[in-house]
């Protein structure tokens, strides 16, 4: 029984990679689309997003069969209530993913407003943040989680970045507002994928070190790790 | 022991509404904040915001409890790991109450760019949603959850509308390009809230009717609930 459930436990942390490696799909066809302008690509995007629910559902289900079940305990308990969290996480970040797919489609029908370098950038950081998160979790890595909470800060600079840019074309030319409006979500749906990237880390974190750095206030009063996320 | 276990499931019951109670009361404070032109209120906000993240903490911490100790079958199984996942909700709604806090500390600085008439609406609709969606849960009301899945869709019709009319003011007017900016960020996170509380009343629907009205293609596939989220 000890093994038998062990091999769901690993089926479960097979299922995680591959809805992350969904997502990270997702996320790459939504940028490409708008880098591109690819209509085909977001069309892409949108059909990527019924696999993504479908495995939610699927894996939700399986981790409340095994608690009903197996009954786990302690970290194996930590680990399956974690995941359950988790693929609402990811399955936000894959509507994140349609929502890009869907300015891209608007931006696509306007004349190009400016060559994109930092949503590119962004998109790649956070495509790393998911896969590296997912990692951590499943390999009980607690030192890569901490990488993904750092980068998230260099996402959150690119995005605000990418809002004074864009600011300054809209001020200087009226012409410009709607399609920069329609870059600045996307710029904030990259940056909502990466604050989704970093709820997980801070998961794993907390589940690995039983120690909550998710909140700052309470972490500033422990007066440790003062510096993280 | 069966009775201490419905008293305990009673205490998390009370304690997720006290929970959303802060939630609808964050909601409004960071509101008002922004109509007075009172950056107390601002800062009551953020005050708020660290008894929210402790009760977190702590309603987590009990429900894992629980699954270990009690090793609940059924609807009290998924009842604790439904909690457990609207309390991570509940915990976003706050973090967005302090960014429309945040943001009415910016406009603050500034002159008024227009009276606010649907951003106060929104609010006030997005803290039924929240008070309503608890209720719905502790209650077993999917009826009442149903309800919170149609009023999502006049916030969203309400942030529509917030956005095109500060994008004519932008056009108009670069001035007011900056406040414009923070107003659709104040909007897009009342709209937000809006769909955390939507998150819960799915949530709540598909424990209640162990059916997925989460996403719309399965739906549509199954011919049915398709005027509903």
């Amino acid at each position: 029984m000890e093994t038998h459930f062990q091999k769901e436990l690993q089926g479960l942390k097979e299922d995680l990679l591959n809805m992350a490696a969904l997502i990270e799909e997702a996320i790459s066809t939504a940028v490409q689309s708008l880098v591109k302008r690819d209509s085909d690509l977001a069309r892409r995007t949108f059909e990527g997003e019924d696999r993504i629910n479908g495995m939610e559902i699927d894996i939700d289900d399986r981790c409340l069969k095994l608690l009903a079940l197996r009954q786990p305990m302690a970290a194996d308990l930590r680990f399956i209530t974690s995941a359950m969290k988790i693929i609402t996480d990811l399955e936000r970040m894959g509507d994140q993913a349609v929502n890009i797919a869907e300015r891209a489609i608007s931006l696509i029908q306007e004349p190009l407003l400016k060559p994109y370098i930092d949503i590119p950038k962004m998109a790649e950081i956070t495509q790393s943040m998911v896969k590296d998160v997912l990692d951590a979790f499943v390999n009980d890595d607690s030192k890569l989680a901490r990488s993904v909470c750092e980068r998230d800060d260099i996402v959150d600079g690119l995005n605000d970045q990418v809002f004074r840019e864009l600011l300054t074309f809209m001020m200087s030319d009226p012409q410009t507002i709607t399609r920069a409006v329609h870059l600045m979500i996307v710029s904030r749906c990259l940056e909502r994928i990466g604050d989704h990237a970093t709820n997980i880390a801070e998961d794993v974190i907390f589940m690995l070190d039983a120690r909550v750095i998710k909140h700052h206030a309470d972490v500033k009063e422990e007066g440790e790790e003062g510096n993280i996320s």
